[in-house]
């Protein structure tokens, strides 16, 4: 998972006194065991996105055009793998079997993965770059409403992996070398964009704890006003990050 | 790369008191232009194939029948990563481009693994062990006849990261379930044995540097009839392996 461009990051109102769930740590908050639920629901779904993220750039690494594009793809695979692990260990340390906790997602995660299978380097590199900086401010935005415990480990496994800035100058560079590039990869973009939001219905269908948490209810300062707004927030910082890549989103 | 099981690694003469270039460290030994060429081929064609096995369990990780296995192989294909990255640090660290030091090499590994995709998660777990295991007798070989740093590196990146015995346990099962899929993999070992020996041959055609240290003249103790011995070792050491596999060869 990445670290979206500081400038184009949507504005999580870290900086309030945090209250409610917030302000507790994890001994506190999951005695309520609608929380308890959403977070392992959260954890899960976090921990599948980064084995699958591991498994994409590993794929991708196989259409690096050198060798030195090669070790770095692998390098960020193997970034996202520690990712990984660090969400597994978590959830066998609240009790919970990692493996039940991940199922549930891994439908509509391979479902996007197959939907957007990139026909070559350039689409690779786009795609990690847009869903993981997708998923990057979703999860921040999820973040400043959790628990102390939970959100410390959010926001270090979306710790930047390098692959945003990699992503950005490989493209524009390409783009430059061929202007028509940028034509096909806008529309890529676009294509990646509606999969994405078509999968995250079905899983806030599917998922009960997790939908409640995220439309107020059981953690704090969500309500279904709110969503909107951070999904707002959110394609707002999809369209600076497509245009400083030198695409039309 | 696997340690081979203990019982059945060949031997090396380890318990012998090293001589000439075993006895030195880089710093002497490398004042040779033609052993520091040697080294330089090692460790670039070690490097690719540590980089190649991270793409192949990578890729093997998506065959996986169930989640658990499926982080199983990412867990070590992220270890053939960093085994990666110490060697290509020591290629850096002793002033030669890393991707140079490899390329000779891409040629030989890709073709393997091009003409030894696995068609199946059964498959693709016995080209794992049969050719981690090779390729790990083979540098462990070389490695009593290495000064004494680069000696120490290529061990360790040899550290058994786990592979070998998951191998064991899950293809033995497989053919406990249906003996039929033992006449399949056996076949398929001997394949990959076949297209192993038909690389090597390529690389040790191609390399001047690395034959000259492998045949006697530059590093310590082998000559034509060791390497003829060494090769039968190797060819010993799978055969084992691959009845406690539950497969002729």
């Amino acid at each position: 998972m990445e670290t979206p461009d500081n400038a184009t990051a949507p504005a999580a109102d870290a900086a309030e006194e945090p209250t409610g769930i917030a302000a507790q740590d994890w001994a506190a908050a999951s005695a309520d065991p609608q929380y308890r639920a959403a977070v392992v629901d959260l954890l899960g779904a976090l921990a599948y996105g980064e084995l699958a993220a591991f498994e994409r750039l590993a794929e991708d690494a196989k259409l690096a055009p050198t060798l030195a594009d090669k070790a770095e793809l692998a390098k960020m695979a193997s970034a996202e793998f520690h990712h990984f692990e660090r969400l597994r260990d978590r959830l066998a340390a609240i009790e919970t079997e990692p493996t039940k906790a991940m199922e549930p997602f891994a439908a509509a995660l391979d479902g996007f993965h197959r939907q957007t299978a990139p026909s070559d380097w350039l689409e690779g590199l786009v795609k990690a770059y847009v869903g993981d900086s997708i998923a990057s401010d979703f999860y921040r935005e999820v973040a400043v409403r959790l628990d102390s415990d939970t959100r410390a480990l959010v926001l270090a496994v979306l710790d930047d992996t390098g692959h945003g800035n990699f992503a950005v100058e490989k493209v524009r560079a390409a783009i430059e070398a061929d202007p028509r590039v940028g034509g096909r990869l806008a529309l890529w973009a676009r294509r990646l964009m509606g999969e994405a939001l078509s999968q995250a219905q079905r899983v806030v269908a599917e998922r009960d704890a997790l939908s409640t948490m995220l439309v107020g209810g059981v953690a704090d300062g969500f309500d279904l006003a709110a969503v909107g707004e951070m999904f707002t927030r959110i394609t707002k910082a999809h369209t600076k990050r497509m245009a400083a890549l030198g695409l039309a989103s």
